[in-house]
């Protein structure tokens, strides 16, 4: 039998894992039954029928994610910051008690302003456990990246970036999706460093983006290198929106999107570690340690 | 008979105005016949439809705006800044040669990156001579707002802001429209004016219109104020972007907008002068006495 079942329930994606003893992911799933796709009240079957034959009702299951938003299955309140590991274990929300549970988001507040999270915050715990830090900047990259610093195992506080979000926009709804291919191909690099340059000597994507149109119709970049040069204007207005570079940063993403990430960092002086979403595993797998 | 007809032609609709002797306006037309809605060679059965009944055969015609682009009725090469009135009036470009006419756009670099702007150079030089100047910043906002510099009557330079754009993308296509009422209604002074201030604090719109949802989900500002903030922030936004502040600025457009930002400026102890759409047939009318 396992010994924890994963979920982590987002916006558009559902995924678990099953964990073995040790926390060794023996089998992972996953399924487009994001919260989006759910009616209300089709949450229980949706996990069942995504955990098939993994004898749910005798293995222990944390969910992280959009799941315990206002949309979700039930609401989860939000953990203020700073909070460590331990707050969030306490602040469980139990739908089956001792067998089901939604782990809560993180709130915290900058000159007057709330910023929130919701899964990430297991994503970091995970992160910080597999690499032995008690201290760090992680920034997780997509549709809304995060920027989060932790002091002393505890997250002290974060912002929120709709970079992700703003790509989609720009790439797909805006003007500058006309010169744009159909297609976005592989990453060219040049082009993307290019766009990051750009970014980090202007002073907002409001303007800066405009420049997708501009060196098209003067043709100073091929239309098949736009993709590329407008990623790395997003993800460089979101590197020129830090107060600050720390010296080093941990970045969790997938491959190729923690990659631009890691490869506009570099010339700023940034050392990065990069961890995959196994980090959610995990956080989800420690956070089960803690619990009778 | 008439003295000019002056054609404002963009990418979403089309005007003309009938001038008498003294550039006075007699008569005002406008169709939704913008470039994007004309079929190639559709152009001159277009103009003649709105301007039926003018005598376009022998009253010179000058046109402005998108329909000089690649996409328009013939494309006019851009002239290149610093241009003033008389570079442009050299370079019109004739299709019935002393009769019909369209107006070059103008185009800058700054930094290796080309701006472009089509139409806004016959407003400039139009509210110029409406408010006796030589020397002024000149904003034009908009779906694409300009800042253009005027030192000696002459445009030196200007910069592209997609400032209207990105609030219709967030407005209408963002997660955070999910949030937003269905009409914007009237202008929330107050949210507006929290909009800019925030904007003007933070770093980037990538980091501050999260504080859109957050705002919402908190239940710190009415969902009915929420389009309001979200103008502040785009408009506080492209204020941020300035490098400095000039003391006074000429806004040209539509009551509403230029009063928005009348509004976010005079904190910034910009002192500002507005012109409404006038000022294109002013400079149409002005570029029309330089001719023969």
């Amino acid at each position: 039998m396992s010994a924890l079942i994963a979920v982590d329930w987002g916006t558009t994606s559902l995924r678990a894992a099953r964990l073995g003893a040790q926390g060794q992911v023996e089998e992972e799933r996953s399924s487009p039954q994001g919260i989006l796709a759910v009616a209300a009240g089709g949450f229980p079957a949706a996990l069942d029928a995504l955990c098939d034959g993994w004898h749910q009702d005798k293995t222990l299951t944390l969910m992280s994610g959009m799941v315990g938003s206002r949309q979700g299955w039930v609401e989860a309140p939000y953990c203020a910051c700073p909070a460590g590991f331990d707050d969030v274990a306490r602040q469980l929300v139990w739908l089956r008690p001792g067998q089901l549970a939604i782990v809560p988001g993180l709130s915290c507040e900058h000159d007057g302003v709330p910023d929130v999270m919701r899964g990430e915050e297991v994503q970091v715990f995970g992160a910080l456990r597999l690499l032995g830090l008690q201290d760090a900047t992680v920034v997780l990259p997509g549709t809304h990246s995060k920027w989060v610093t932790v002091r002393g195992s505890r997250i002290e506080g974060f912002t929120t970036f709709m970079t992700g979000e703003f790509y989609a926009l720009l790439r797909r709804q805006s003007i500058l999706s006309r010169t744009l291919p159909p297609d976005d191909g592989p990453l060219d690099a040049s082009a993307f460093d290019q766009g990051v340059a750009h970014a980090l000597t202007g002073h907002s994507l409001l303007g800066t983006a405009f420049s997708v149109r501009t060196l098209s119709l003067f043709e100073r970049i091929a239309a098949e290198s736009l993709p590329s040069y407008l990623s790395g204007l997003v993800i460089g207005e979101e590197l020129r929106a830090q107060p600050a570079f720390p010296a080093a940063v941990v970045v969790i993403g997938s491959p190729d999107l923690a990659g631009r990430y890691q490869r506009a960092l570099a010339p700023q002086g940034v050392t990065t570690h990069a961890v995959g979403h196994e980090a959610t595993w995990q956080g989800l797998w420690a956070l089960s340690k803690t619990l009778g």
